[in-house]
């Protein structure tokens, strides 16, 4: 798993989540009724090129945020939770970025 | 707090720790004897030039992820909670980024 021993591989992740597009790209993707979405659907959420769309997009994949399927024309998105698991035990309180939670901080 | 209908203010967050010297910086304060390292120890840890570091501090610190206070020559930093729960929360299952936990995703 990514952690503060592998400081690059958690970079990585936390970068997949470091722009407002690819935050509202995940939110979409989620949101989507059958879980996944397609390039078309999102592309018009977003007053963008094509290609910054798709660059953005593929950053989320490649950090494993998202997965992609190729289906005829479009691409379809899912959310892929392994990666947003393994951010949120980095940060969780005892995580490997994280201290044992506040109220014990400051005994002995 | 800062969340997908926030989109900006979540991807500064998760941009603090986007990169590999903050994720160690981040790791160094908070495994600090005191719950604080002096800026001279932190620099003593990387192969950087100061203002580089400084930078990189800074951003932890605008981010809400370190707090600094100046004494003397020095500044020094601690670990400050806040930032790092609310990036914990929008990445919890069911939080304002993510589902409800996986195993409910297929029924209905």
């Amino acid at each position: 798993m990514a952690d503060e021993r592998d400081p690059a591989a958690a970079a990585q992740l936390f970068k997949a989540l470091a722009d407002p597009v690819r935050v509202q790209l995940l939110a979409l993707v989620r949101r989507a009724p059958s879980g996944e979405a397609c390039f078309c659907d999102l592309a018009a959420e977003f007053d963008m090129p094509q290609s910054s769309l798709s660059h953005h997009l593929k950053i989320l994949v490649n950090a494993g945020v998202l997965t992609r399927e190729r289906r005829g024309t479009w691409s379809w998105y899912q959310v892929e939770h392994a990666a947003l698991d393994t951010m949120e035990q980095m940060l969780r309180p005892g995580g490997p970025l994280r201290d044992e939670p506040v109220e014990h901080q400051h005994q002995g």
